[in-house]
C-alpha cells in the first residue's frame, strides 16, 4: 500500500475527530492540533527516521540524529509554529553500541530547536529477529499566538503559491542530512501576513506532490509554472527536482504582496504558481505541455 | 548497554530541564509533564513495540495493535492522568500488507482509551536491510485536576507500599498483550487518597525493578515483604514473578488507610511492604533472607 493511500484511510475515519473533543485538526496535516484546555492550542507530530531508507549506513551519528530532530521540527515549521518539548525513541540493531552518543545528539539538535527532549524510549530487536536503526522523535509545538495553526486546507482560488530556498538534489548533496528547518520563516510569514498567508506545507516528497496535497486538503486546484520554480546550483536534471524528496522548504500560498526573502535570514522567497478553482495539481512544463504535479514526487511506502 | 543505564544517562543529562520553560517534569517518569500555557498541564509519553522483543511473530494484528496502544496509556495512568489524544507510527517489515488493518486497530484501542489518534506516520524497511514491525504510540493526558501529577519521586519514609491487582507470569499467560490498563484505579487514587498518595509507577520491567526505581527517584529506601505480593493463580514460581515484566499494575505509595480495593472495578489492593529512610529497595523473602529487589527484573535492551 502506498503512504499516501493509507493517510488518506487514516484521514477519512477520523473525520469525525476534527473539532471535537481535545483534537481540533486529526490527521493529515503536517501537525495534529490539540486544545489541552482554556484557548491555549498545542502542535503534535512525529515522524520516523529508518536506516537505508532516509539515510545510508555509514551516516555520521550526528547527522543522523539532527535530521531524526529536524525532521519534526520542520513539521512544527510548516504550521508557523515554534517547538517547545521533545521525545524521542531508538530501536537499536543488534550490537549498536552508540546509543549514549546518539541520545546525546538527538538531545543537543532538540535544544537548539527549542524542544529539549523530555522523555523517550529505547529498545533494541531481538538478534533472531534483528533490523536496522529506527528512530522517531516527537515534538509539541505552540502555534502563532495571533494567526493560529496554518493548515494545509487554507489555499483560496485567487492565492499565489511561493517556495522558500530552493529545491532540488537533497539526497545527492546530502543537504536531506543538514537542512535548517524553516522555524523563522514560518512564524516571520504569520507576523508579516497574518490572515494573508493561506496554506502550508514542508516539502518532504517533492514539490508536485505536496503542492498537490494543498490543493487536495483546500478543495481547490493549484497551477505551478516549473520555470519559476528556483532550483540548486547543483541540479543536473530540473524535471527530477520536482519530484526529489526531502526539500523541507515552506511551500506557501497567501493573498497580496508578499516579500522576496524573510529580513531575519535572507532566505529567498518565490512565486512558483497560483490557486484557481476545480481540483488538481498541474505543472506547465518549460516546453509548454502540462503535467499531472502529484505523480511527480516521492512515497515513503511505496 | 543496559536501558536503565541509558536512562539514567539522559536524565543525568537532563536534570536542568526540570522546572524550566514548557517542561515542568523531564525525563525518567512514566510521562514528561508539560506547561504548555496558564496553569494547564499535560502528560506526554511514548513508548515502542517491536515484533519478537515485546510479542512473538504470529501474534493477531488486534492484540498487537492493543497492546501498542495499552503500553502507552498505562504510562498515563501511573501518574493518574486521563488520555486525550495519541499519535501511532508503524515502520513495516518488506511485504508487510496488514497495514490499513493494524493502523484501523491502533485507532480503535486509542480511542477506546479516550486518546483517539490524531495523527502518526508510516514508513517501510528498505527491502535491502529489513526488519520486523516497529511500531510507536504517543499519548498525551491530562493530569488529574486536584491532585496533580503523580511522580516516582513522591514516596516518604513511613508510607506504606501497595500494588493493584496480581503479579507475575504476564508473558506465559498472554496476559501482556490483553492487560486492562489501570486508568480508572489510578484516577480513582487521586480522587480517593488526594495528597496522601504519595509516589506511582506502573509494573513493566518487574515488581523488584519498578520499585527499586520509586526508591530511587524518592530518595529513601522501599522494603518489600514477598510473601505478601498477590500472584495470579497461574504462577509457577513465586520467585519468578517478582521478575517477570509487563504486569502493567499499578505499583504506589501512600499514608494512611487505603482501600483494599477500587470501588468502580473492584480490583484489589494489597499493601506489599513500606518505604524508609536510607537507599535501595530489599525483598524480605519467604525463607528469611533479604535480596537486592533492583536485580529482580527485566531490562528491555539488555
Amino acid at each position: 500500500m502506498r503512504e499516501s493511500e493509507l493517510l488518506s484511510h487514516i484521514l477519512h475515519r477520523s473525520a469525525d475527530l476534527h473539532g471535537s473533543g481535545a483534537i481540533v485538526v486529526g490527521p493529515g496535516d503536517d501537525c495534529a492540533v490539540l486544545a489541552p484546555g482554556g484557548n491555549a492550542r498545542l502542535l503534535l507530530t512525529i515522524d520516523q527516521l529508518v536506516e537505508s531508507r532516509h539515510y545510508a549506513p555509514g551516516t555520521p551519528i550526528d547527522l543522523i540524529a539532527r535530521k531524526a530532530v529536524a525532521r519534526s521540527v520542520s513539521d512544527i515549521a510548516a504550521m508557523g509554529g515554534t517547538p517547545r518539548a521533545g521525545l524521542a525513541t531508538a530501536c537499536l540493531p543488534p550490537g549498536f553500541d552508540r546509543a549514549n552518543e546518539l541520545f546525546d545528539r538527538m538531545a543537543h539538535w532538540a535544544r537548539r530547536y527549542g524542544a529539549p527532549l523530555a522523555g523517550g524510549d529505547i529498545a533494541a530487536f531481538s538478534p533472531e529477529r534483528p533490523g536496522p536503526l529506527v528512530l522517531t522523535v516527537t515534538i509539541v509545538g505552540a502555534p502563532h499566538a495571533a494567526r493560529g495553526p496554518v493548515l494545509r486546507s487554507e489555499a483560496r482560488p485567487g492565492d499565489s503559491v511561493y517556495i522558500t530556498g530552493r529545491a532540488g538534489n537533497s539526497f545527492a548533496s546530502g543537504r536531506h542530512l543538514s537542512f535548517e528547518p524553516r522555524l523563522a520563516e514560518g512564524a516571520w510569514l504569520c507576523e508579516a501576513l497574518g490572515d494573508r498567508l493561506g496554506a502550508m506545507i514542508d516539502v518532504s516528497d517533492g514539490v508536485g506532490r505536496d503542492a498537490g496535497r494543498l490543493a487536495a486538503m483546500s478543495a481547490a486546484a493549484i497551477e505551478l509554472d516549473e520555470a519559476a520554480i528556483p532550483l540548486h546550483a547543483d541540479v543536473r536534471d530540473p524535471r527530477a527536482a520536482l519530484s526529489d524528496g526531502e526539500d523541507y522548504e515552506l511551500l506557501f500560498t497567501a493573498r497580496g504582496d508578499v516579500p522576496n526573502a524573510c529580513p531575519a535570514t535572507g532566505t529567498p522567497i518565490t512565486r512558483i504558481g497560483r490557486v484557481t478553482g476545480g481540483a488538481g495539481c498541474t505543472i506547465l512544463l518549460r516546453d509548454g505541455s502540462r503535467a499531472d504535479a502529484s505523480t511527480l514526487g516521492w512515497d515513503h511506502a511505496a
